[in-house]
């Protein structure tokens, strides 16, 4: 279904709601069987069993709303009231007031034990959801301590992620979870109806008036609908779409919604989709033989890919079912090598990086490891022993890096989607080179264990993939908080926003560009192709503002220009670099004898520590939305485009402008995706990276995406 | 009245909701013009000009209720529901779908020009809590974008600061703002009870159903009581207060408590506060001639005194209102030499620090500048070219440093509390050492702009005053986000918890020790004091776990013996210590001397920080109490209380020796407060420290509380 297709549910009250499915949440609240099953905390709370038994009655009803929410691409979320087993989630008063009321019929509280297990505790078999109602893989669940949906739980940051603007609510009961999480949503933006007839409650006075208090007052918290008009609607819309799945070729790798599709439909099979990707690759080796620097046997991943199709038979399949990747060498998968392009360096990893494993669960298929500038040092993608990987839009221009062979294996449609990592731009310059999606997510939401690092207070794991929509699939499922991660911020402290349910290009959105001496930078052609992405991107619906970019651009001097860089000597290992210096490729080295060699004082790193705090600190403030602050700050990815010649005749000087705007998103803590805005006379990509605050990544993926869909539609006419 | 006392509200649904006035707050929703006075939001948003006259009846009751809550010292909060002048908080969806209902009575929509100003845009009269009820100085203020009270505010923050356990609630409408506000509370485990005639909606059926659900289920999200009972119960337990203040004499200065309710009833007066002051300022430098390095004239305090005086006759009186303080010399005041002790650092400073600036709003009285270590580089009282300030109850024993001066004019009643600042434990160990209380706020959320840095990123500004309930107090009016201190951490990203209905002595809590390794460090006698502490820490209601004290014990090397300190050159800046080396006091001199010659390589730096950054995950996990983290870490404040003498003659590591408890708390960013916890033989203080994570403020003043009682009542008796 396109993304500007929109639902309506005529009936609803107090008129009309209407919805685009692309980002609306199906939201269906704890129906676990502690709540709709007998014996459980639902039949205490209540206390009348007829009563009780009669809000199973939504559940069929519920049951086809899911299917067909499923089927036309909505969201679906599910929510779980319950706590630890230790209680320690647990309020006392939660507990104790309903216990202790003394002509009331609680007579077991939260954490007894019942017929079911433990009441509303986590991991018992009564706290999960009814097997009619059962969660499938990549459907997120929130487990919340709260009749609300936001204490205690990241449903705020999942829906913005998703970008979400509408939200249809269903569960139980009405008048306690439901409607207090429908508040909580109201409040946030986001455009919210209950389905009457998906909902139910212990008493029908409270059931009825907690739904007319929703929709009363001309809609003071929002819509109340029902399934009918969801049903026979979406019935309309699935009778109109038309099929859109190209059939598969050995020639082309599908996008992921297409492999998703044709796995579901069991047209397509992993087992081809693995076996033309290795007969790509091949074919590849011919045009480009410094893109791989490690491949799994064909064998090795039939064998997998065939347990995994196995496994899955006949059951929902996970999000990346099938989905073909693969991985910088600086990212470790056990039992491989890892190199980082650097043979004295190189090891057997003993562990899989968590974000690696989590895209194996959801059924990613492993390929091999990709070439890299060493040790994630340069820009340029020519620091590699491995060879220099190309532009695959020109065999004589850089493809850019430290990724560089993870932008290429995705651009040549190798591989459905790459990890690389960004410590300088390392994830977005090579995406901008080779016309794909480079993003590089909020500093520290992505687990960096099992990578290796480059300067840790720097780093983040960034993906590359065909568009938007696919890399943020991909980050879906490996945006995890890792406790364990010394450097991962807490999903609590990241930034909130308020939704605007028209969406970017309808509510319209702000934007910043750096000023005409930065820009100046660029080369007159990228200048011109800057220009025309801005008109471009207020044609979307953005209205650029002026900011002051000071500290961004004395920011993006601290990385090279001081004592910043120092950390790559603490990261990579001051004893290991006097060890093997000689090893190193001619240039990484150069580079880290002048690093060893430096006069810099320790107190000098404090100095520059103190700058960049308080330049974070002025950028941060640029993108506080509720307080009036832009959406994004746009720039060119990269200022040019050399060939390769340039670059090795320039290795240092012209690799250090290759990140004039994309330094300072490191430095200062942004997140930024960088897209493909255009093609130059020759026929090479131009990208545009969207820069956001700390945790805005939904935000700026949202906005982002109305700018490639423009650039789509454009190309189309 | 006491803290243990408590009050019932017998009548209540679904049985008698029992509350401690001392934790309690009384929060008025949405007492604005705008939805109670004809002609604002509220009147469009009814639609009903008789129904909507009538909700207006509750202000009477709502107003006595008011006013004895403020009488029996309940806290009271106010909350209005609006948005920024430049609608940038407001969500398009809360706008356009009322104003958009085909037949609604929407005639106008919210930032539309009404007869009151623009409808719910903050700073317009219509905005504003109608006169009856307005707030008074110090109540907080929640302005809010939306329905609930959560979402884009500090609500949870605030309450959990101010240890509230219970709330009562009041204010418009029922069915929309009171209840949802009411459901975010009880989620966070706030025992909550509306008055059901201080609140009224705009549909008498929803405002029922509304109160019925709250209460229904035995007490689902709470209670429902009425005013009569809480007037009744309240006139009964103030008839039992006996008056507990003492009369004013120019001997002792009298507490904070004391001061207002002097200042309240008329019986006091602040310029005879003042001239107090400064008597027994002249009476203490017979006893100690070197705890002060300025102090303001008497003539220019009493001038200012008067204006203030002046200024609030005959008006409510701020939270501070002539309450005597003084600053450790590193803070800023405008005019005033600022000297870190160091005259050759010295300068007058030409702002005021925005901390001191907010006492000063508050009424406080600022009476002049304390002595300290120099530069604040020392935890021994001992390093100040000013003098040797010492114990207030020694005269051979050290006060501690940095902040020496700050402890002991507290101590010794010369101003009712002081400013100091912490960065290795400048804040906690003289409080230790002169038998105060010295709380460290978590770092970043007091303002550090105008304050003299010693380390950047490790120091906070510290609170010296008698008592937990004072110092407290102080904290809540200089707890405020600086948006221009680069360092200053965003509100919404400090951690929040779950409220204990019980309070810390019934409901209980966790806390841990260090192992007796680490405890070794200490004295025979305070070894046996500090498992004194832990025993009646216990019986507080404490429960002892095992945790592991690796990081904690990790990060405290990592100040003196890594490249930390190095910071210190950054801070204090190269040149000025190059330039200045021969003028500052021997030990200084010879700690930055070594700091200046240190081979460390820069390098070293980001290796360390790498390490903190390990160390403070670790820590703050401990301290993760959604998720089983232990409440508190308690440790002695020092592991001794060295003579002057013993001090001068091992001045570098005796000095370091007095930091074994405190300087981690810097480096993994915790927050702590020292509180005496016992007298040795020779009537010496011996103080305890609560540790907890960053954020954590609230909690560890909760059980530190109930263990300041535990002492006290053990002194009675």
């Amino acid at each position: 279904m396109s993304s500007s297709t929109k639902m309506s549910l005529p009936n609803a009250r107090p008129y009309g709601f209407t919805f685009p499915p692309a980002t609306t949440a199906l939201i269906i609240i704890d129906m676990q069987r502690d709540f709709v099953d007998p014996n459980g905390f639902g039949s205490i709370q209540c206390g009348n069993p007829e009563i009780f038994s009669a809000v199973r009655n939504i559940v069929p009803t519920l049951q086809k709303v899911l299917e067909v929410a499923r089927s036309i691409g909505l969201r679906v979320i599910h929510t779980r009231e319950g706590h630890r087993p230790d209680l320690s989630d647990l309020p006392p008063s939660k507990k104790v007031r309903q216990v202790n009321a003394p002509h009331g019929h609680h007579t077991m509280g939260i954490g007894d034990q019942g017929p079911m297990g433990r009441l509303l505790v986590r991991g018992e078999w009564g706290h999960d959801i009814i097997d009619e109602l059962r969660q499938l893989p990549g459907e997120p669940v929130i487990d919340k301590p709260g009749k609300g949906s936001y204490w205690g739980t990241d449903l705020h940051r999942i829906l913005l992620a998703r970008g979400i603007t509408h939200i249809l609510f269903s569960g139980v009961t009405t008048e306690c979870c439901v409607t207090t999480t429908l508040r909580e949503c109201n409040d946030r933006g986001f455009e919210c109806c209950i389905l009457s007839d998906c909902t139910g409650g212990f008493d029908q006075q409270m059931v009825t008036t907690s739904m007319d208090i929703i929709c009363g007052q001309d809609g003071l918290f929002g819509y109340v609908g029902n399934s009918i008009d969801f049903l026979s609607q979406a019935a309309k819309s699935q009778a109109l779409t038309p099929p859109s799945t190209p059939p598969a070729t050995e020639d082309t790798l599908q996008s992921i919604p297409q492999l998703q599709k044709g796995y579901k439909s069991g047209l397509l099979d992993p087992e081809f989709v693995v076996s033309s990707v290795f007969e790509r690759i091949e074919r590849y080796k011919n045009v480009d033989s410094a893109v791989w620097i490690s491949i799994e046997s064909k064998e090795t991943v039939l064998k997998s890919t065939k347990a995994l199709s196995d496994k899955y038979a006949g059951k929902p399949l996970p999000s990346l079912y099938g989905v073909p990747f693969a991985l910088k060498d600086n990212i470790d998968v056990e039992g491989a090598v890892t190199t980082a392009t650097c043979e004295t360096f190189a090891y057997v990893a003993n562990t899989t990086a968590l974000a690696v494993q989590l895209l194996l669960d959801a059924g990613a298929i492993y390929i091999g490891k990709l070439n890299m500038d060493q040790l994630a040092t340069g820009l340029s993608g020519c620091r590699s022993p491995y060879g220099t990987p190309h532009s695959v839009h020109s065999k004589d221009h850089i493809s850019g890096g430290s990724s560089s062979g993870s932008a290429v294996a995705v651009a040549a449609g190798l591989v459905s989607f790459t990890l690389g990592t960004d410590t300088a731009g390392s994830g977005r310059v090579p995406a901008a080179l080779n016309g794909i999606v480079g993003f590089k997510p909020t500093k520290g939401t992505i687990s960096a264990r099992g990578t290796v690092p480059a300067c840790k207070s720097l780093d983040t794991l960034s993906v590359m993939a065909p568009t938007l929509a696919e890399a943020r699939e991909v980050w879906y499922v490996i945006d995890s908080h890792d406790a364990l991660d010394p450097f991962a911020k807490s999903p609590l402290s990241l930034s909130l926003w308020k939704s605007d349910f028209r969406g970017p290009r309808e509510g319209g959105f702000t934007f910043a560009i750096p000023p005409p001496s930065a820009l100046s930078t660029c080369s007159k052609e990228y200048q011109t192709l800057f220009d025309s992405s801005v008109q471009r991107l207020r044609s979307c619906g953005g209205r650029l503002v002026e900011i002051d970019y000071t500290p961004f651009a004395l920011a993006s001097d601290l990385l090279y220009n001081a004592s910043l860089v120092q950390e790559r000597i603490a990261s990579i290992g001051h004893e290991f670099l006097l060890a093997n210096l000689e090893s190193l490729h001619p240039t990484t080295k150069s580079l880290f004898l002048a690093a060893l060699e430096s006069d810099l004082k320790p107190w000098q790193v404090f100095q520059d520590q103190a700058f960049q705090t308080q330049y974070t600190m002025q950028a941060q403030r640029t993108f506080d939305i509720l307080k009036g602050g832009i959406d994004a700050l746009l720039v060119p990815s990269t200022p040019c485009h050399p060939t390769i010649q340039e670059m090795e005749s320039d290795p240092l000087d012209l690799n250090a402008k290759m990140g004039t705007f994309t330094h300072a998103g490191n430095v200062v803590d942004l997140c930024g995706v960088s897209v493909n805005a255009a093609w130059t006379e020759a026929g090479l990509p131009f990208g545009v990276t969207f820069l956001g605050g700390s945790g805005y990544d939904g935000r700026i993926l949202d906005i982002a995406t109305v700018f490639e869909q423009a650039v789509k539609s454009t190309a189309k006419s």
